[in-house]
């Protein structure tokens, strides 16, 4: 069996995991003060250029996403972001458990359009009930998106842009952040990213951690009480060495865009492997997911030597799969999927 | 430098660091669907004696603590604690911020007694305005406590009669829960501990793994909805497998209770030895905690070469402070606190 | 000036300002205990042939929803309602506020179809990953909608028929409730609605009190712990007494479908001139609310004489305009109005 | 029977109910726009001697109060209060149910002393873990308190100075104010409460109101989105002109410290004449609630003719007992009383 599910299915990158083999022994204060913690908070201010950044650790996506979106909202605020996000979809209420409403945008292929969000925000204070609604009061998107698609330095700026005149922090979940920086298509890099947003967060769990993300606040004027905010959401782990020493790991020696480039190398092998053979890409997609429309014959051949995801429910006689790649998928995976198409 | 901080300060366990190496290419699916966390939940209903318990994995004390409390009050209800509960004093408010308040009851070094209890339903249902106010709605304790001290048997029965009068669960957080069986005064098994609470959790955070916490389920008629429910507090790892694999080392070839026996038996050696000197031992702690008033000069002659923690505020002229011994703890560093002292 | 902006623009129907007048010195207890709420509550027990319903009296209408959907859901439970739902457009967030989303299915002119709601739920539990998304925990419908238009009786047993099937309760927010079943068109009764309604509330606000809404909850295992609950969302009046008179008053010589007729007789006069005129009416209400596109000059026009909303923007050369009627308009105000179209 | 219970047991003071029946049938905008609310926020800023103040109308106490803290808090603070607030122990934690841990201080009769609040504020940031611990973010006090005590204006400006140098906001739960204020031996105005709280409520419906508490926020930083938190909260009424009407009522001619004045000074008489025969004050309460210690043969022979209520259980062989006067407590009803002890 190979797998191409999704990209949190190994453990952790070998180079990570020595270090947390190398380290096993040592006693570091806890929560996120350690000495590990605090290189990988300098590494990371270093790759986004930002001197001044807050950065906090946080054990996974969900957590950080509500936690941030919590910290960021007033009472009668909600979180405008596509209906596709993940945030709207595979949480489980998690935002809304924190008392927000999450406003939803028409998307394409996992993004939001800029004139969206600005005639939203237009619209909203044109209403003359607007004070019995619920106030967009930040912008969430993620990059890539959950279609694998990621936004130029063009759509990213003109986000920004729209944003700071509404006077609204920009959000954004990168999960996956590495897989879109590495895109060959992608005209964005981390500084443009921490530039851009506000606040976003540079995924681990998907991109060689054993688990872990880190929040980066670029706008001094936010969460200036993220400790206890990440107490109350059960998001400040104990042992935070752990967490810090993950990235500490990624961000040397670029292991982090090393990861990056290699998934998403086996992933464009991948979809011109499937083009060449004739079967539909159905997304657009520049990074380490791949959308393709397969027979339902192929699609139950495969379902005995591959492990994929269906994107949503089977067709008639063809279904639309996903294939994901990671620091974890061999080239031999992708020799067999390959063979077998 | 030694350390006697807290039982969070080193990695994992060799044995939970090894497994975590063997697996770490292997492809799981995620969430704790994987065999690993399979054989974790019955290897735990194993030791329970409680075939049909729920078992669920999760990451930290606070997160599993603000989930199982949210999943099993009402909205009107509240959940009876002593003063000194962690809920209460360390969580930052994550109980609250769930939406309930804690009720708070007179502790005697972290424990509560069971009239006291008692006594609290029977006058809030004796009040007149008793629905102008929040409900007893469960009972939280800790085994061991904040303070090391456990309860016996007879209590365990005591406190949960009185639960089980009242139709409240009665929830264990077990952060050091092998700490505590394993001390030699315990009468208390996992067995008396999984049929006289309704829900528990198994620490694995300061018992030798990484992270993770089991919450154990032996009340069939609550927390029926776990999963999205931990979804909602963020308490639900991509990488679930790593919890499971370590709670399946740690509950293999008895390896929770081997921890729990090696740092206790540390732990009375240093009361015995610092007893020995004429230092007052404060609290009467049969586990890994142990605490004593130092002279002032002692504690800041110890500073300069052993981690501890002082106990409240520093005093005139002596302190109260406290020493915690772990799986990561040696006989070398015990030798060389000793020798200071 | 006359004024058709909306229901709740006067103070109460002359019948029941007499009662709050007639027993304004006399001494009740408080919190709905007093003998006015307890005739009230067998009033309307009368009126739904529900013997055995819970009747409880709350103060406006976005509290009763807030309180009445955070008591029927679990935690990681979302409610169903139409995209056009009060709580999910004008209610600034309060249901989210309590931790809940709104799940949102399409409408025409206010209401949902039957096959979308059990489509949505056949769906939800096929998907694979249902247990990272919030569970429908609760169907919500307004009667009449905001659009003015009602559900048939048919169409009500189907949607019951589909939430008691999906083991969910049917909620129905009755803010103008008389004003639908006092239509001509309407087939449905107090006993139906309480029938097929697991829990809904009788408007008082919009039809004839000063304030009041009231909540009957007929399926007995339902919102069994509510006065904690109303004190909890701020909704127990200390002077209880004075929604359970209006109630008694509403609920006796059949004043409140007294109101509801007449409303509605001037409602529907008013669509007919309207037509007759050539006017377009754009939905098909048979209630008190009644919605026409107007040239833009008569809209401009009438604003000089006649209060009443715009629906949605004003359009290029014609907008749609909203009147509504109630127990506070007279015909003088309906013979007015018509004159200057 | 005479009536002594509460101050919220008849309807409204009669000058109230004729402004409710004058109006009763003129229309006007909803949610508090309309004329009477604006000259009620007047009369309000010039009692107050505060025009800037921001001045909103809610509907009842529990619910102001929720509103209010939930508006101050972030989200990581906690409300310190005195043991005996209302909010801590009668509001069915609706505190809690926004999500903020109500912070307990000892009290004395009611009253928080300074030093209490200053001590816990700087011990809190003494404490080292203290970033995993709810923080202070306001302070609550009720004026006069649940037992009917007043703050002199020395301690109010001791408060006052308190929360400044700590920088969290000094609120003030005036159900009852008007009975404080009028208290003879009270050196305290209006002015001097707008000056020395960032916040505070006037209360309406124990003062002579149906229902309604007017907020006050002198401090311009403070609650900038107050009316969707009203919403939000369920605390926005539809007829927002019955609050504002009755608040306009209250503070023409006078008529706010009338009703307060009349009813304290049957309290003191009360009062003296229960001391006259003997029977111990127990609370040194100047306003309008008054407690004695009596023996049960009388409490017993009372209860036949006189409604009251049990402060706290029945004793052995006394039992102290609540007596409370408002607007509608009559000479007749106070000598009658008298004549029974």
């Amino acid at each position: 069996m190979i797998y191409f599910n999704s990209d949190y299915m190994a453990g952790a990158h070998p180079e990570v995991m020595q270090r947390l083999l190398d380290t096993n022994f040592e006693h570091t204060v806890g929560y996120g003060c350690d000495q590990y913690s605090e290189r990988a908070v300098e590494l990371i201010r270093e790759a986004c250029d930002a001197p001044k950044a807050q950065v906090f650790f946080l054990v996974g996506g969900t957590q950080t996403n509500a936690t941030v979106i919590d910290g960021l909202l007033a009472r009668h605020e909600g979180v405008l972001a596509p209906e596709s996000a993940h945030i709207n979809v595979h949480e489980a209420g998690a935002i809304e458990a924190t008392g927000h409403k999450v406003l939803t945008l028409p998307h394409c292929e996992g993004k939001v359009r800029t004139d969206e969000v600005e005639n939203y925000i237009n619209d909203f204070y044109r209403d003359e009930t607007f004070l019995h609604m619920v106030a967009p009061g930040m912008l969430y998107i993620s990059f890539p998106t959950e279609y694998g698609t990621i936004y130029t330095l063009g759509e990213l700026e003109a986000l920004s842009r729209v944003c700071r005149k509404a006077q609204i922090p920009l959000y954004i979940d990168g999960a996956r952040l590495g897989y879109g920086l590495a895109a060959t298509e992608c005209d964005v890099t981390f500084k443009d990213i921490a530039r851009l947003a506000d606040v976003f967060y540079i995924g681990g769990t998907k991109m060689g951690a054993l688990m872990g993300e880190a929040v980066v606040v670029t706008n001094g004027t936010l969460l200036k009480n993220m400790m206890p905010l990440m107490k109350q959401h059960g998001a400040l782990l104990a042992k935070g060495r752990l967490l810090g020493l993950q990235f500490d790991t990624l961000f040397t020696n670029d292991l982090y865009m090393r990861i990056g480039r290699y998934a998403v190398e086996l992933a464009i092998t991948l979809k011109e492997e499937f083009t060449a053979r004739g079967y539909e890409s159905v997304v657009d997609s520049p990074t380490n997911q791949q959308f393709f429309r397969l027979p339902n014959d192929l699609v139950d051949r495969l379902s005995c030597h591959v492990g994929f995801e269906l994107w949503g429910p089977k067709g008639e006689t063809s279904s639309v799969v996903r294939f994901v790649t990671s620091w974890s998928t061999t080239k031999n995976d992708l020799d067999k999927l390959i063979s077998l198409v």
